[in-house]
C-alpha cells in the first residue's frame, strides 16, 4: 500500500496545481447520477443518462438535489462544475479524496467538504469524502461510491407535507450534513464497543496473542474519526456566522443543533482517546503482574527444594568417614529435619502473603 | 449494552432530523407532574393528573415552578413544549437524554441541559439529565426519573419569609441550578475518598487481584464527571454576559456565585484526574518493586546453595580413584569449608544491601 | 477524613445557597479581633473586645486595618459584614474556607481571597484561607487561625516615616497581598528542597521501602500550592485593569510588581511538577536496574553451576559397567575439565560485559 | 558533527549583526545562475555567466523568475541583493540556512523563506532551504545546491497557453510555493511507511537488536519534518491577510488552496507525531510479553524437575538404614510416583493457561 | 545548597516590599563602572572610580553606555537609579538576581532583563542575570560579575564608520539584546551535543551505573535554559508593539530579526525537551531489553540442564533392584539418550528464535 500512495502523488505533482486529479481507491466503470425535483407540489426523482441533462436544474423555479457517484469521471464532473459556475479549484477538491473536512464560502455557493464514516464488515473503519454544493435552489452532492447515508432524506422527500418539502435548498444542504453527522453516532458507538472488548481481553488471563497491536490499531482508529469529525465544528461555526444570503435566518437554528451534536461527538472521541491511551498502560500492568506470578512459582518452588536436594546430596557423599550414615535413625531424623524445613518455608512464604 | 445502544441509534437516525425520541433506559409508567405556584403571599403544590391542567400557569402573576418527571411521555411533553412555545429542537433536546450540558437562550425563555451526578447504593456515578426552561414568570423542570436534589427547594418554598419566595422566576432558576452544582461537591467528594482508598489498596502488599481494572474503572469516572462539570462554565458564563430581559441585574451576582463553584470543582476535578493518571504509574513501579523482592529471594538462594550442592556432587561421584574421600576428617572440613562459602555469601549480599 | 468531609457537603446543601458556613476544620475558642488605626502622624493598636467596636473605622479620617480572626464565629462575622455593606455571598465566601483565591470587584470595595501556605513542624504543606476586603480608608482581613505572615507589616507600621503610612489603604491592601506572595517563596524552596531529597533517596541502593508513595505524596502537595497560586495572577491583573476609584493610579507599579512574582513561582511550580513527575519513571528505570543486577548475579550463578553439577551427576550414578570410573587419572582430569568449563563461562560474561 | 557546529556559531557571533555569513554545509564551487523572462508571447531561458546580467531584468515589462544556486557566494548574493533594494537583514537571512521558515512584508516585495524536504537515498531525511523575494515583475529564488522541485514549473513556462504564462509575478510565487508544498506530500508518506515498516518490525519476533534507537529516530524525523512545515501556515495566512499590492486578489484563492494543503500536511504530520510516540509503549509491552513467554518455560521446567531431582537425591543417599532401598519393586513405585508428580504439573500448568 | 536558599527569602521577606536586596551568590569586592561615550566623530572609554562619575552621561549630546558590574553593592546602584529616575522597585529588579526577563516601559526608558547563558568548563549551564535601561541618549547595563558576551560590541563601537557609532542609543540597546540572543546559540548546540552523547551512553551495553540521574539532569538544564529564553519572545514583541518614542522605527526592523532568532531557539529548545523527554522510556527499554537477554541465557542453560541433572540423579539412586544399573550398554545408551534431549533443546530454542 505504501510505495502505491507513493507513486499516486508523484505522478500528482507532475501537474498544473490545481488540475483535477481522482486521488481515490475506488473508481466506478459509469457515471451515475441522481435528481431530485421538487416543490411543496411535486417531487420528481430522476436517474440521469448523461451530464447534461443535470444542466436544466439551475434555473427552475423547484428546488433540486442531484447527486453524482463515481468521482473518477473527471472530465463530466468537470463539466458540471463549469455548468454550476464551480471555481475550478473547487472541482479539484471534488475528486481528490484525501481532502481535510472544509468550508468554502462564494458569493453565489457554498462548498463543503465532510468524510462519511462506517465500519465495514470486518470491523474496519471506512471513510467516504463527500462534497456538497449548496445554490440558490440546489444543491449537489459528489460521492465517490454508491451507497450513502441519505435513504431516510429519500424517504421524506417523498412525503408531500414535510418540512424538507417545504422548505428551501438550505433546508435540504442541513438535512444532508444532519445525516452524515447523526451516523457518526454509530461509529462512535461501535468504536466505544470496540474498545470495552478490547479492554475485556486485556485483562483476560488465557489470551496468549500480543494485544499492543491491537490496541495500537484502536488508536489510529480513533485518530482517523477524530480528524474527520473534528473540523466539522468550525465549518458549522463559520455557517452560523457568515449570515450568507443562501442561508435563511430561521435554518441557523438547524445548524447551531448539528453543533451541539459535533462538540458532543467530539467530546466522546476525546474520551475514547484518553481510555485508548491508557490501555497500553493497563496491559503493561497486566503483563507484570502475570510476570510477578510466574516468578513466585518458580521462587518458592526452587527457594523450597535447593536446600533439601543440597542436604540429599551431602549425604550421598562416599566419604569413608561420614558418622551419620552409620546411625540407624539418621534416616528417619533427616525426613523429620526436611519436612521442619518445609514447613518452614510454607509459613515464610504464607506471611510474605505469597502464598 | 453495546449492541442495544447500537440500535438505539440505528433507530433514531431513521427519522426526521430534530425529532422528538426518548434515548434514556429509565422508562416510567406515567408522567408525573408537581407544580408549585407562589407569590411572597401564597404557595401551592399540585400534583396534576394531566398535561393540560400545567397550562395555566403561563399567564398568572405569581410565579411557578413546573416539574415533570418521565421523558419518556413523549406526546405530552411535545403538547406543554407547543403551549410553552418551545421550539421543536429543544422538546427533541429535553428527550435525548445523551445531551451535552449547554444553554439556548431565546427572545423569550433560556434553556438549559444539566446533569445530575450521585453515586448509587453499590458506589456507581449515575448520571440523569435534567432540562430547565426559564421564561418571564415561570420555570419549567424535565427529569428523567422521580427522585433529585431539590428537597431543600421545596422547604424553603414553603418559607413564607424566604428569598425564594420574594424574588423572581429567575431566582428560582438559580436555585435550581445551584443545587445541581452544590450536589457535585458530594460527588467530588466520594470520588476523592475513593481515589484514596484505592491507593491504599495499591500500595497494600496483600492485595493479589489485578487493581489495573479499578483504576481503569476510576478514570472512566473521571472523565464522566468532568465531561458533567466543564460545560456548565460556558453556561453561566453566557447567563452573566448576555444581559438577558428574563435575569433581573441583582441575580447575576449569584450565577457568578456558581460560576466560582463550578470552576472551584473544575480545578478538583483536574486534580483528581492527574491522581488517577498517577496511580497506574505508582501501581506498576509496585509491582515491580514486589517483583524485585521476589527475584532477590530467587537468587540468593539459589546463589547460595548452588555452589554447595555442587561440592557435595563431586564427592558423590564414583571414581575410583579419589584420594580426600579416605582421608577420615575430609568430611569434616568440607563441613568448614561450606560454611565458610555459605557466610562469604551472606556477607556479600549483605554488603549489595539485598539482605 | 473522606467520611466526614463528606457529611460536611451533606449538612451544608440543605441550607439555603448562600448561607453563610464555616466548613474549616479549626474551630477557635473566641474571636479575636486586632485593629491599626494609623495616618501619618499617628498609629493606634488595639485589641477589640467586642465587634461593636469594629464599626467606628468606617468613618474615620485615619486609615485602618482591621484583623479578624476565627472564622467560626459566624454570627460576629456576619455583624461586621452588615456594618460594612458587605454582600452576603462575600460573608458566605469568607466563612467557606475551601474557596479558590478570587477577586470580586463592587463599586465601593473590593474582596480578595487568598492562601497562605506553610510548611509545618513534620514538613507537611497547610493552607489557610485569608480573605481581604479594601474599602476606602479601611481593609478587613478574616483568617482562619491566629498567626499569619503580617509581623513584619505590623513593624513597619510602627514606624513614623514609613511609606505604608504615608500612603493610603490601597498600599496597605497591596502590602498584605504581597507579604503573603512572598511567603510562598519560602515554600517554593522548601518544596525544591524536598524533591531534591527524594531524588536522592532513589538513586540510593540501600532504600528498601516503596517510594512510589512518597513520589505521589510530592505530586499532590505540587498540585496543591499550583492550585493556590495560579489563580493569583488573574487577580492582579484584573486589579491592574479595573481601574478601580480605590487604588490610585500609583499603587498599579506595586501590583505589577506582585504579578512578576507570581509568574516567577508559576514558572517554577511548573518545572518542579516537571520533576515530581519524571520522578516516578526515574524510579522505574532504577528498580529495572537494579532487577537486571539481580538477574544477572543469579544467571552467571547458575549458568556456571548447572553444567558442573550435572557433570559430578553423571559419575555419581551407578551403572555396573562406567568405564572412566577405573581410571586412575579421571578424577583429576575431571577437575581439569571443570575448571576450562568455569573458565570458559567467566571469559564468555567479561566478554558480555556482565562482569 | 556537533563540535563543528559549536564552531561555526562561535564564529559566527564575533560578527556585526545582521552580518551576512553563510552557515550551510553544502558550498558550491561556483554561483549558477538561471533566469526565465516570459510573458504571454515569449520565454527565454538564459544561464546566467556573472551577476550583472542579472540586473537587467528588474525593470522590464516581461515577468522574470532569477534562481540562484549556491550560497557561500556571499559577496554576489550581496551584490544583487542590493540592485534589488533587499534589506541587508534579508540578504543575512538567505545565507544562514538555519533559518526558521518565515515571511517579511515589505511595501515593494514579499520575502519569504521556506524548506524544501526530500529523503535521500539511504532514506535519511534531507532539508533544503529555498528564499523567494516576489517583486513587482520578478522572483528571486536562492537555494543551496542545485536540484530542486520545480522542473514542472519549467516545464510549464515553455506551454505558450498556460496560466503561468499569461498570469503575473505573484502566480510564479504561488507556483513555486505550491511545488515545494506539493513535495511534502511525499515526504509526508514515505515518513508514513517508514512508521509502518518499524511497527512491523517491532511486532516480529525475530528481531534480536535493540529498536528503541530506532522509534527515537524516527521521533526526531517527525519533529523535524514539522518544524519545516508547521510555520508555513503563518505566512500562508499573513499573505492572505495583508491584501499586499504585488498580489492580485484573484490569486489569494490559490494560496488559500495551499493553506488548505499545509492543515491537511499538519494534521497527517501529528497523527504520525502520535503514532511513533506509541510506538515505543508498544514496543515495551512486546518486549515484557516475551520476557513472560521465556521466565514461564523456565518455570514450567524448573517447577516440574526439581521436586524429582529432590527425590532422587533422597535414594542416592549412603545410610546404612533406608528400609525402601531393599524392597524389590521401591525402584518402579518411585518411577509410578514420579510420573503422578510430573502429570499433576502439567495439569496445573494447563490449569493455569501456562501451556 | 537548600537550606542557605530557605534562609536567603527568610531574610528577604522580613523587610520592606520593594527594597533592594542582592539575592545572588557572587558578590563582587569592588564595583566596577565601565563607560563608552561616543558619536558619529568621537569614542571615549572610561573606568569610573565613583558612581558620581556616571552621572554626567544623562545629559550629553552623545550617546553613551554605562556597564555597571557588582551587584551587591546596593548603595551604589541605588545612587545611580535615582540619578537616572528609575523607579524604586526597577531598582530592587536590578539586584534581585533571581528575576524572570521581563520588560517595564515607562515614559521616559525601557526596563529589560534579561540573561546571559553560558556553561562552565564542567559543562555545567551557568545563568547570570543582565539589567538594561535604555534612556534618550543612554543605555545602563547591570551585571553581576565580570566577563560577558559583549567583546564583539566594544570593538565595533571603536570603528569609525561602523553602523553601531551612526546610530541612536537605541541600536546600541537592540545590539546588547542581539549579543545575548547570538549567545543561546552556542548553549543551545553544546545542550544538543550533551544529549546525543548521552543518547550514545543509553545505548552502549558497556555502561553499568544508572543513567537515568544523568537523563534527569538533562531535563532540568532544558527546563532552565526554556525559563531563560520564552519570555524574551513577549518582551521583543512589546518593544515592537509599543511604539515608544525612545525607539527609532527603523530599529523595530532589527528586533523583529531578534523575534525570529528567539522563535527559532524556542522550537529548538522544545525539540530537545521531546528528546530528552523520549530518552528515559528509550533507556528503560534498552534495560528490558538486556534484562530479555540475561533471562534468555538463565532459561536456555537451565532448560537443558534441569532435566539431564534428573536423569542422573535417577540412576545415583542406591535401590538394591535397579535393572538398568547391570546392563553392559546402559551408560552408553543413556549418554545417547542425552545427547538427543540436548540436541532438541536447542533445536527447540533455535525454532522460537531464542538462539
Amino acid at each position: 500500500m505504501g510505495k502505491k500512495r507513493t507513486n499516486k502523488y508523484k505522478k500528482h505533482i507532475k501537474l498544473t496545481p490545481g488540475s483535477v486529479v481522482y486521488t481515490g481507491d475506488n473508481p466506478t466503470e459509469k457515471l451515475f447520477i441522481n435528481t431530485y425535483d421538487y416543490s411543496p407540489d411535486f417531487v420528481k426523482q430522476l436517474e440521469l443518462k448523461s451530464v447534461e441533462e443535470a444542466f436544466t436544474f439551475k434555473n427552475t423555479k423547484s428546488n433540486s438535489w442531484i447527486n453524482i457517484n463515481g468521482l473518477n469521471h473527471i472530465k463530466d464532473i468537470e463539466c458540471i462544475g463549469k455548468h454550476y459556475n464551480l471555481h475550478p479549484l473547487i472541482i479539484a477538491d471534488i475528486a481528490n479524496t484525501s481532502q481535510r473536512p472544509k468550508i468554502d464560502v462564494y458569493d453565489d455557493y457554498i462548498f463543503v467538504v465532510l468524510k462519511m464514516l462506517y465500519y465495514d464488515t470486518e470491523e474496519n473503519i471506512k471513510i467516504e469524502q463527500i462534497s456538497l454544493v449548496l445554490g440558490s435552489n440546489y444543491v449537489l452532492s459528489f460521492q465517490e461510491i454508491e451507497g450513502d447515508v441519505f435513504d431516510n432524506i429519500r424517504d421524506r422527500l417523498q412525503l408531500e407535507n414535510g418540512r424538507i418539502r417545504n422548505l428551501g435548498a438550505d433546508y435540504l444542504f442541513y438535512a444532508l450534513i444532519d445525516a452524515i453527522v447523526d451516523h457518526y453516532y454509530i461509529v462512535s458507538e461501535t468504536m466505544g464497543n470496540k474498545i470495552e472488548d478490547l479492554e475485556d481481553l486485556l485483562f483476560d488471563g488465557n489470551v496468549k496473542e500480543d494485544l499492543s497491536h491491537q490496541v495500537l490499531n484502536l488508536k489510529k482508529e480513533v485518530l482517523k474519526i477524530r480528524r474527520a469529525i473534528f473540523p466539522i465544528r468550525e465549518i458549522i461555526s463559520r455557517i452560523e456566522k457568515n449570515e450568507h444570503v443562501l442561508i435563511d435566518h430561521k435554518s441557523i437554528q438547524y445548524f447551531r443543533d448539528i453543533y451541539d451534536h459535533v462538540i458532543q461527538l467530539s467530546d466522546t472521541i476525546d474520551i475514547y482517546r484518553e481510555m485508548v491511551w491508557s490501555l497500553m498502560d493497563m496491559y503493561m500492568t497486566t503483563i507484570s503482574n502475570k510476570m510477578n506470578e510466574v516468578m513466585k512459582v518458580l521462587t518458592i518452588m526452587a527457594t523450597i527444594f535447593i536446600p533439601l536436594t543440597f542436604i540429599a546430596g551431602i549425604y550421598g557423599m562416599n566419604f569413608d568417614y561420614i558418622p551419620e550414615l552409620h546411625y540407624k535413625y539418621s534416616y528417619f531424623i533427616l525426613w523429620v529435619v526436611m519436612v521442619v524445613i518445609f514447613l518452614g518455608m510454607i509459613y515464610y512464604f504464607k506471611r510474605k502473603k505469597w502464598l
